[in-house]
């Protein structure tokens, strides 16, 4: 079996780690890669690791370009992946990276996207229970955020098996830089990024939550809040979540691990880590796992589930391959790793 | 006038500061300085960056030795500063930058340290209401932790205020790796450490949160617990901290903010950042400053305060000259600066 | 005394260093700041780090703000300094950073820049012989660039000493990335600074060969020709060079560093290395100093000098005031530091 | 076909990232794993990216335990690769990946290292002329160390080809921390390594030009030296080399880039760039890649060539697993990516 599958958004730091992926996948073959402003730049000026795709040139993010393959990946900002697929014709299978396409709730869209709700597709991450299944059977799929996939991982089992409450989660993130975007700005030149760790927002504007709040509200059948705040800090990927909850009573820490463990055991790319031992990005990096942590503080009534991913991997690129390949009904792992490079 | 003054442990991280500080302090003159493994070695064997004390040799920690100066900093690990202050002449002033004697409650340090409570001193945290009177007024001083002085001063007023609860505190410190001290630990190899954002720990047995608790209770009138977790990140310098606290209905933004505003009207060293503007590390490395900023997210009710210092400026050796300046009667700001160097 | 000064390009790395160089000066008042894009905003935006300028407003870059200053820091990129030095009144000093006024050959400046030689001013480097008189009469100095700066404080001495040839220079520098400007480029992104040590161009097209072997063809009192390869790495700040030359017959290590020693003898800014001690960035990092090493390698004939210093320090900021303090009559000293803030 | 292999020092930098290889290969499998200071320990506690051998234990260094794989792969340090060899039935077919048996001159072993020349086995460099037959019917193959694989591949087709001289090679080397290896050093804190770039050493004594000396000889067919530099830079994985040699006359960048584009016309590992492109060490991060790019500057006579390589893949494990993949008649490129993480 091989399938032809075209990247739009190619030039992008998720389209350049689609395109990593794709090159070392047994069943893929890379047909068009398009691109924005790169039009025209071949795939080695924007992305030196691929040699061997170096002679390829990005084109134009068109629809008939893109319709001549069997799979179609959207690394895209906000609004062009639903302008984009509304062309699409229905039979090819579309994976999307992008936040048009996850969010059910009109109005939560509308809260926090602004303008008309685009719609939504399949929630691509396998490992939510039954979400497998409805990938498999779907023809588009929208590849959650880095930080949702992190968070839910995280919490989601924990939620199921009653041993938090949903109504008062406190998640920090920190993150490399690579979840900003490749786009210059000035506000984080090269120099700034290098030199700080930094936040940048606090409080009820960050669009985050929703994502996360809405699929953790099936594993609690019950209303979830998030307080979210993010942190920047100077790497180029890597994504550890701290997500701390209220216990409930009773819940100690080997009561979180063995929740934990049991949601995870037939699991490749999610791992809870043994006792004493802490997620690092190093682990993750260029991988499409996961790691977790948990511990309860009894003192202070709460447990926290630390979750490590790479940004880029079970962040993005990573998780839209396992989409593709659970659509296509290949190995749900194929060319993908989880050994980390770092 | 022309103070005299010792530094015992002067081959660390934080003595390495503290020696710095002191060559450009206008008053202090540096007398001896120890240290332990390291003792017959340069200063710029051990702190190149320290070129006009170059000449300058590290004695071993002795009290004789350290008993020739005015003021004696000691900037060693738990229990050394307990058994070298049973040594020295009570009419030696002395600048503790270790744990040995921040906490109060002998419970709270067995329970947490292990062994005999070795006492407690004034707490040097001048910024604390009442703090500089009674810091001017002793001759043995307990310079705070760096991740208890980030959080004191991002939470402190706002309990004082009665804007958020004292029972549900969480809060999450991202760190450069100069916190973690100069030893060397195959655990932590350069390679490592460059390569991952890791986190350490979570749960019930963390110490820091002990002096956290203590502090913020007097601000509170009432018990507080704290939940924390510590995050490593690969830089040199600096700490950030997210501290988030359940809101008092009508609490807003602005309530935070104008509630920090007033505390810090007359500090020079601790500042509220204008609205829109997020704490960064590259802002405070080498100085003594705090930096804060403050958000309600009234959709889940809690308030988020972001602080960052230089672990080894406000965070140690910075806190601890100006400790010693109160002291001493200098200006409070002697030798020190807000001006950030990246 | 109190000297009046204005600095233009306020808003760069440059510009940041020298505000916050000026405002810790102890005879220097900040005057008029200006800028290109940012008009407008406020410097706590572009510099968190500068607290107490926050509230200082970035003007137009326009000659009659500037001349209400006494002294005038032209931080600008190629070509705008020479614009805007031909409208400001004679009798103002004015100190350049950016590279106009160092070429004195026109021919030169043709082949490397293009475009009408500007002309030259007195070269900044107070530590080549006869120079510290020189800019102390001036009332136009051309600070010099990062590099050439130390590559001639390691070169010039041995070259007027007769121990190595000056025909065959090979130069390598390895410098942070604030070198490169703070404009944002598509091509720097912060992700791929971050995971990238990186070279940037070699053989003739580089300019920075110009400026060194003009002036250490001083020392050399002869035609000096240097091949020079930069590189970039992943930090904030810093540059050191390796510096390799053909020994001289019988030139081994100790005439090397004797030479050094003796050159830099009386200089408060720039320090031989004990022996076995190799200069690194942390110990120069906010300081306006210059450390060097020297070695001989009798078995290849080459000797290799490294000298490190901050590019925004003594690269740049750290040495325009050092020229401005001469030129005023002040402590050449004046607001700057030798003690490394890292 | 399956062939067991054992990894002696897998707990080291080198040592882990062969495990990561050879996991991944489709040929290889792993047998026994040893360590010196961690044996007993588990690989997920020293290297956590590695789950899948989470449960595997580090066993005592000896002969037996090595013995029962068909190829055994040497991670050491000096001098305990020469032990251990001596006792390996000569059946066995063993990669090192240490200096030990680098050097076939005995008097430059006893120069360099000191003591008994130990031997030498055939140099494993793969893309040498002639070289690949040779390991393909060795038993016993010396890895070549990471400097010396990076500047061979980038000055021996210039020297073969005559289009620059032997007599005057310069070379400075960057590299991340990895190359230092793993053991903890109080001199190599995190902190230091963070904050630092640093040179290390210069002149006679450095080990490294033995190597390079020895092997580029072979192709210029006349003694060659190198000067050689090298830097240390706050990364984890990576090295760019510098390298310059005097041009001979009429020699311009395109004859040079045409000897190194035929040279490696056929490899697979080893790429020219595309004028105007320069080696950084993301693109081979995880890979076993040697990127090139070189140019003339005919103004002073030299040509200089840049050379990227991860030093832990062609710099070490990737290449000893090219070896092993050629001792067994397997394909070249088997388990070993080409592809870059970052």
């Amino acid at each position: 079996m091989s399938v032809k599958v075209a990247v739009a958004g190619a030039s992008g730091n998720a389209g350049g780690e689609l395109l990593r992926l794709i090159e070392g996948h047994p069943e893929l073959v890379l047909g068009p890669i398009t691109a924005g402003t790169q039009v025209g730049s071949s795939v080695s000026e924007v992305h030196p690791g691929l040699a061997e795709l170096g002679d390829r040139v990005f084109e134009p993010t068109d629809t008939a370009v893109l319709e001549a393959a069997d799979v179609v990946f959207l690394a895209l900002p906000k609004g062009h992946s639903s302008r984009l697929a509304a062309e699409l014709t229905p039979s090819v299978r579309v994976v999307d990276l992008g936040p048009d396409f996850r969010l059910t709730d009109p109005l939560a869209w509308e809260h926090y996207y602004g303008g008309p709700h685009p719609g939504s597709w399949t929630y691509g991450l396998p490992e939510i229970p039954g979400a497998r299944e409805r990938i498999a059977g779907a023809r588009r799929v929208a590849t959650p955020g880095c930080y949702a996939t992190a968070v839910i991982l995280a919490l989601g089992p924990l939620l199921a098996a009653g041993l938090i409450g949903p109504d008062d989660l406190v998640v920090t993130a920190v993150s490399g830089t690579s979840s900003g975007g490749r786009a210059a700005k000035a506000s984080l030149s090269p120099s700034d990024v290098l030199g700080a760790l930094r936040s940048y927002t606090v409080g009820a504007t960050y669009r985050n939550p929703a994502e996360m709040e809405q699929e953790l509200a099936t594993f609690a059948k019950a209303p979830v809040t998030v307080s979210f705040t993010p942190f920047s800090v100077p790497m180029p990927r890597g994504i550890v979540v701290s997500c701390s909850a209220r216990l409930r009573d009773g819940t100690g820490s080997d009561e979180l691990r063995a929740a934990l463990a049991e949601a995870y055991l037939d699991e490749r790319f999610v791992r809870l880590l043994p006792a004493s031992r802490w997620p690092a990005t190093a682990a993750v990096t260029g991988t499409n796992s996961a790691l977790l942590q948990a511990g309860a503080d009894t003192r202070t009534g709460r447990g926290v589930v630390l979750s490590a991913i790479d940004n880029l991997g079970k962040g993005a690129a990573g998780q839209a391959v396992q989409n593709a390949n659970l659509m296509l009904g290949l190995p749900e792992d194929a060319g993908l790793t989880t050994r980390g490079a770092s």
